[in-house]
């Protein structure tokens, strides 16, 4: 079920609109020489505090980290860990922008909350949950049931 | 759309049986001495090979590569870029065992086909797609929409 | 040479502890509920600013964030490139920290810096440099070298 | 210590010529529309057998594995844990090839073995070992280590 376990409604139209600016203030720290595709992101916490992210590539392209799991670790590493929406934004016209599996898997070990996913030329939104995004995810849970056996 | 572009019906009963076997065997080489869980998969390309993979962790783990990954680069590394199914195990009972989003990431690079998700205890098996398993996903035509722009 | 190119001498021995104490403070806010292997480091600018980073995991092992990325990425994400040292801490007992293959990766993309590795049990530190770690490293400039030829 | 542990002396110039061969037609398989930088690998094992890998690129940059990487979860998922010399090349010319941080990071989880470094203009060839290219490397028994404090 993509809305199981949400802490809440979608934000209010004023709180929506800040995070998406805050990620599109974001994007321009993008360090992205390589792909020259810059993304930006916001994550808003429960206790009501935003994290911006950029996305981080590196020479060997694998090292690359996205602008959504760079807002996460920014806030982990703050002690935050509960969270209620991130917005997401790029230089994509004729689309919404939309999350790398790995930020998805990212997304889902803490549980479910709101994405948004803006369309850079229009600036129109798309609202998703981490559950939608990522559907029969695998998360800590499925360890624990591994373990259950043993 | 899950069904867009899927190159072929779902898997005739016995191809099913068969991949699903060698995901099994394949599980039996898992590296995987830090989590512990072991996870195999078989990936069947559309000329008909099937490559094994298992997963193969890290002391970082980060480094960490996923059964399903390496079934992938095995076959991209003989040449092999056009796939049909992928089956995956794990020791996983009480529920069927699903891809990480990274390895959903990885799929997706190549188009839309069929994943066969097994649970260990009753080898029940879940059929479904690339593109069930990663809605809206993040795919190498973003990259030329953005392109377009420039 | 493992001395090329550094801005400045070893940091004088307050900012040096310093960033050591940052370094352990960091390490409180680890998340780390699979490997329970705890890390922390600080990151000091050229400007001054010190970014501090913990090692993040994730129940698909390969999504793990170290310590020190988390560091970068943060610095990173609010504008900051050039990098004066870092310093890294664990639990690690009998023996020194030292950053995974992949840090070292990302620490070299920024230039020439100091790491200082912290052993938990004594508190003595270890003083290397970027270079030293990731000798012959493959960077920026290699794939500047392969567009020369094209 | 660069030299602990080896297994052998480097290899004998017919083995070596071979593995480089093997390295130089792994290349041709690789799959980087985005880097266009292709890169190949041949993995030879203590049993005597040499697994090809070239690098495999992604949409989202950070999903992309090398080629190092590459021939090496091969190997393992055919049960293969023992390792003798890896050859590396690319189209660099100019300077050698050489292997990214988290290449050396998989590399030394299994131990110090030979690592060829091919420049493809001269064909000259470095010869390394892994200990010398990741020193005072993160190992299996770091954590180990760790484990016999708590
Ligand atoms: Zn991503
Ligand atoms: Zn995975
Ligand atoms: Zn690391
Ligand atoms: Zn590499």
């Amino acid at each position: 079920d993509p809305k199981k376990n949400l802490r809440s409604e979608p934000l209010p139209e004023n709180l929506k609109n800040e995070l998406i600016h805050e990620a599109l203030k974001a994007k321009e720290f993008s360090y992205s020489p390589y792909s020259k595709f810059r993304v930006g992101a916001a994550l808003l916490t429960e206790s009501g505090k935003i994290f911006r992210g950029c996305n981080n590539e590196n020479s060997s392209y694998g090292l690359a980290i996205c602008a959504e799991r760079t807002a996460f670790v920014k806030a982990l590493s703050e002690g935050e860990k509960q969270f209620r929406a991130i917005a997401i934004t790029s230089d994509l016209v004729d689309d919404f922008i939309s999350p790398c599996g790995a930020c998805r898997q990212f997304m889902c070990e803490f549980g479910n909350y709101w994405v948004y996913l803006v369309r850079n030329d229009t600036h129109e939104v798309l609202c998703k949950t981490v559950y939608e995004l990522i559907p029969y995810c695998f998360t800590p849970d499925d360890l624990h049931l591994k373990a259950r056996k043993a």
